[in-house]
């Protein structure tokens, strides 16, 4: 994994990939599907996402303030789907699904090595984590497999669908 | 148009496609293109967007509470660019890009006919609009064209790259 410049972390969240999301509280990790997210900022980059009390990931991210994004390319696509299909309060999904963690640099989940981009998070805002389930992370660390030059990532449409990155574009945008 | 259950609009929102945002604010209507939008909630259908006040929509948005969120496929690629490209301060985009403005049935601004799904919303929250830009909007009305079935969407990967939508897989997946 090589570092990312934190300025570009907003081109891999952007387009919309099913993420994973690590979390670790006394000793356990645990892992989550999750595609309710979106960039709020560029530098330092923040991303707000959606996390339901339902979710065993709910309670560590809250206690923790920590968290790290994984992004799965289409090859991980069975697996993302049982990590969303079952609960860490009944299994380590790491072992169950054969993911392996790494330890993170500035914060205490572990990064997935199957996955080609990892970021590295602390919740800054919590506060709307009542009203609508919503943390505001910042990305303090970022991380990018180079061997990857084109990932295919998964975007979900609902209910067992998902859209797979097709090729890319170039056009005359002044956006950033 | 068709019109869309409300209980179906994530799956056209949680992808990650690049929108049109139109507004209308004392009888003149704006587009702006974006990509930092989430979904909140399934039903009623919470979507959480970043404006900036840089955005010339940020003012009409933050006074009429209302707007109408248009998703264009990729042949539209070139007018979302130029879109994105120029200010509504100066130009009235709609004509000067040839896109059709529809009346919608539940918001002022306008739908986009171009755009092969068309979502009227109103603000419910702009609580944070100081603190992060950011708006939360209730999808009140949603359109859909029929005879599109696979929109190759556009997805953001900063710097005038874009992904376009590829093949759709399916997995057994049990998350909505």
């Amino acid at each position: 994994m090589r570092e990312l410049p934190l300025s570009k972390v907003y081109q891999l969240l952007e387009p919309g990939p099913v993420v994973l999301l690590t979390t670790a509280r006394r000793g356990r990790t645990n892992i989550m599907t999750m595609s309710w997210h979106m960039m709020v900022e560029f530098e330092p980059p923040l991303v707000a996402c959606v996390v339901s009390p339902a979710d065993h990931s709910f309670g560590a991210l809250r206690a923790t303030r920590e968290c790290v994004i994984a992004i799965p390319a289409v090859e991980l696509a069975p697996k993302v789907v049982e990590v969303g299909n079952s609960s860490g309060r009944d299994v380590d999904k790491f072992a169950k699904f054969g993911l392996t963690p790494v330890p993170a640099k500035r914060v205490a989940p572990p990064l997935v090595a199957e996955c080609f981009a990892n970021l590295e998070c602390r919740v800054v805002d919590s506060r709307w984590a009542k009203r609508y389930c919503f943390f505001v992370l910042e990305v303090v660390k970022a991380w990018i497999d180079p061997a990857v030059t084109a990932p295919r990532t998964l975007h979900h449409r609902g209910r067992g669908e998902f859209m797979v990155a097709g090729r890319t574009i170039r056009l005359p945008s002044r956006m950033k």
